[in-house]
């Protein structure tokens, strides 16, 4: 029997050419949609997909949904695993006829940025200009939507060599957190001050730039009363290890350069 | 003035077809070949390439010798990089028209293994085995070299989770180091005896297989009388710099999975 199934998924920005389908390129919604069909599917599975990333931005947790004739959701994400070129297929819940993965309660976005050369402290307070509602039409790359929302949480740590800043919102506008980010960054480098800030979030026409698109993931989407059950701890444990062992290898090369 | 140069270069395997010139494919030898000739070089400038390295095997001082029109060695180098792709050039040394890089004093390669099931004391004694003059007939693909051989030393040590080898001689066999790597981790992980890598370095013919190639570097060639300098000690450090925050991105995606 048919029905609508919620899937997290993670993949490496920099092996896709965006998240949004486009015809002759190599999109994480192209591979999910080819990865389905060979595990039976076809293209009136309808398939959905919560939040759009820009090529070169990662995921661990974006969300799709999509129509299956599996039962097992264990048995549906092996076989995603199995015939899937670089997305992960990480946990699954079922979900109503009407779930619609675009209305969550919260995202979840990191950023790592290179700590050398920039004020935590500085970061730090220019971080929390952004929290709260404002109309963020000088950080954004415009589209249809209103610019105007709310900015739950901007959190900022540094851990040895990196900062990493954790964005909390119901949604977010195009372009966003790499703008917001990049205003940050200049702050805590001195280029720009705090109210150089104040008057870009009030209006004034001012860019910072925008900042590298690899260095940002998609950690996760919540939805309310959704239960994403993961069905083996180490599902991706081989993988896992061979990435990081092939990492240690780059590593130990460019250490000894 | 033309004279001979001799400089150390070092490069990631994977990003070769090996480092031996082939048509139609992108190799080491090609490729500082094709940055010879932008910077100003001819094709009489007679390349010559201390040792082949198979594809994926990566090197952090193999030499090649060419005749240059530059008298600064800082310049050529600075030069070379400027316009490589891939082959990062660390040192120089003026040689003597007959210098030959094939004939060298020692070469150093390194091998990592993951040091997962391994048995340490093991793989140590294994190692031992290949120290000293040997027929190596039954650990190399044959080519029209003499097989008989000296082995100086094959030293391993744990660090952390990975076993690190190395192996000093003043030369090598084709795919030598990886079937004895190949051995010693066969020994150490209980799926071969010591007794049966004897049996192979007295002319048995057993075959223990062969290791990946990408965990594989030569790290050096050692020449007596010939003294490499290094032009400047920051010269790659923009690029070590981007590559260790990249792939600390990638670890940091890996590590979350």
């Amino acid at each position: 029997m048919m029905r609508r199934v919620a899937v997290k998924i993670a993949y490496l920005g920099d092996e896709f050419a965006g998240s949004q389908i486009q015809p002759d390129m190599r999109t994480v919604e192209g591979e999910v949609l080819s990865s389905l069909m060979t595990i039976g599917g076809n293209e009136d599975d309808n398939l959905k997909c919560a939040s759009r990333t820009d090529k070169g931005v990662n995921a661990l947790g974006n969300v799709i949904v999509f129509s299956t004739n599996f039962n097992d959701d264990a048995v549906l994400l092996k076989a995603l695993n199995s015939v899937s070129r670089g997305v992960f297929y990480r946990s699954a819940a079922t979900v109503g006829d009407d779930f619609n993965p675009r209305y969550a309660n919260e995202r979840i976005y990191r950023y790592i940025l290179p700590a050398a050369g920039i004020d935590i402290r500085q970061a730090e307070q220019c971080a929390a200009l952004f929290e709260g509602e404002h109309d963020f039409i000088r950080f954004c790359k415009p589209d249809d939507r209103e610019t105007r929302m709310n900015m739950r949480s901007v959190k900022l740590s540094k851990m040895n060599d990196i900062i990493v800043m954790e964005f909390r919102s119901e949604h977010f506008l195009w372009n966003l957190i790499r703008r917001i980010v990049s205003a940050i960054a200049a702050v805590g480098r001195g280029y720009a001050s705090l109210d150089d800030v104040r008057r870009a979030l009030n209006g004034e026409p001012i860019s910072f730039g925008i900042a590298r698109p690899d260095a940002l993931t998609l950690i996760d989407i919540v939805y309310e009363n959704v239960e994403f059950v993961v069905p083996s701890a180490e599902m991706f444990d081989a993988r896992i290890e061979e990435e990081l062992f092939r990492w240690s290898l780059r590593k130990t090369f460019f250490d000894s350069l």
